[in-house]
């Protein structure tokens, strides 16, 4: 296992075009191979972000276009690849999964998570969002081992939940991804917040790679991806502009901040 | 139910000799009450922090001399009173627990919780702790329904565990204490965000009441005392000095907080 390598995470505004948003997502993923990062994660609805009734009548089949786009990508530049989520086809009328899907340098798909928390919110005049209209939850906490560490999966709105992470870390998560599309109202109240508590309370790495910017019909996201290390320290925070971020990912330094303060061994509820 | 009062959080810098301790707090929560506060919370050990040999060997039965002063000022003052924490005697030999006390305005002992994670910490050359020699861990989750709120009682190490705060929110909790000595190297790090990360992930305010300064034989502690609102925002945050801070609990606020963003409505794991 590599103890110390660099991982990225990948900052976009994503639209409606999804042609342009695969280009782009592309031309960022190379960017942060070509700095060396062996590790990249895309935000969530990286091939697309806009109304929801677009999102799903272009929902995807795993294995399909994007899925199969992606896969090729890792295995050209030789890394792994959080393909952040993308509107993945559901039995249910009307509606899509919200699913990430992990490949590894040989472009095989390691892994697949379908969002189980889905946003619901109404702050007048300011956030309103009914996901679980449109989006199918999934009910499957997912981790995987890798060479790279033991990743868990989990995606923007589900960072409220920390029982979730909770989930993670006793699968043995080290490593968490948090593609999202958290919005700016209440990104600016929340967003680093809990990233970094997820980290702290974990004593995992965490990578949440956020979108940025405006999207159709009329939502606004926050930028910001960060990256955190074990005892919450950011390594490295986007603005709110397309951009790729790079941080050093240090196996042993996450066993020695377990080991000094032994809190995930000191639990005593369930 | 008032839906609207002043709470305040008490900071301290308690030392090895109780009296002089116990007279600098009750001079203090004599200054909140003075400035309104209906609700006055003291840090970890207010009445005694030091080695944790003396500390045992001069825990209490509850009642007794502590328990029975602080009720006595609950009353005198007409305020609902968190007597931080004190060492309470245990029949385990050698040992005591860690012990929080809930006193009504009519100074009746209202809730007990005795603090159930337990700080062991090896920092090298930083912090060393090894709480669980000396105290004794409690196990009930504790909760108490007041014509103030509902409370949700908690100790300092206890702010790792999010799931504590979980099963209090389970029970209704609307207002978390967390009566602490959070040392300073600790606490620059997590203090802050741990305190936000649990009033925003349960829509609760959030009461830190910290101990600041040195005490015997080599403990640092931060200061900070926070209290913090559903949203997440800090409504008051002490310096590193004794200080009494105080800020406007609102439970409309919280219900609206909870209403329009109905997270805990939206739990999905266990």
């Amino acid at each position: 296992m590599s103890a110390e390598y660099l991982a990225a995470a990948v900052q976009l505004n994503s639209g409606e075009d999804k042609r342009a948003c695969l280009r782009r997502a592309t031309g960022l993923v190379e960017q942060a191979a070509e700095k060396g990062a062996q590790l990249v994660v895309l935000p969530e609805l990286f091939n697309g972000l806009g109304r929801f009734s677009r999102l799903v009548s272009a929902a995807e089949s795993i294995p399909g276009p994007t899925s199969d786009a992606m896969g090729q990508l890792a295995a050209r530049l030789k890394i792994t690849l959080l393909a952040g989520t993308i509107a993945e086809q559901s039995e249910a009328v009307g509606r899509a999964y919200n699913t990430s899907l992990l490949f590894g340098p040989d472009g095989q798909l390691i892994a697949r998570y379908r969002k189980i928390h889905l946003f619901d919110v109404h702050l007048p005049g300011r956030v309103t969002v009914d996901e679980s209209r449109w989006i199918q939850a999934g009910d499957a906490v997912t981790t995987a081992a890798t060479p790279l560490g033991n990743f868990g999966l989990s995606i923007c709105y589900d960072l409220r939940f920390p029982e979730l992470y909770r989930r993670l870390a006793d699968q043995q998560g080290e490593i968490f991804f948090v593609p999202s599309a958290f919005t700016r109202v209440t990104g600016r109240a929340h967003w680093e917040v809990l990233i970094r508590a997820r980290a702290i309370e974990n004593q995992a790495y965490v990578i949440g790679a956020n979108q940025c910017g405006r999207h159709p019909p009329d939502l606004e996201t926050y930028g910001n991806s960060l990256i955190v290390d074990p005892w919450g320290e950011i390594l490295a925070r986007a603005a709110d502009d397309e951009a790729v971020i790079l941080a050093k990912i240090d196996l042993q330094r996450l066993r020695q901040v377990r080991q000094q303060l032994p809190a995930l061994n000191q639990r005593r509820l369930n």
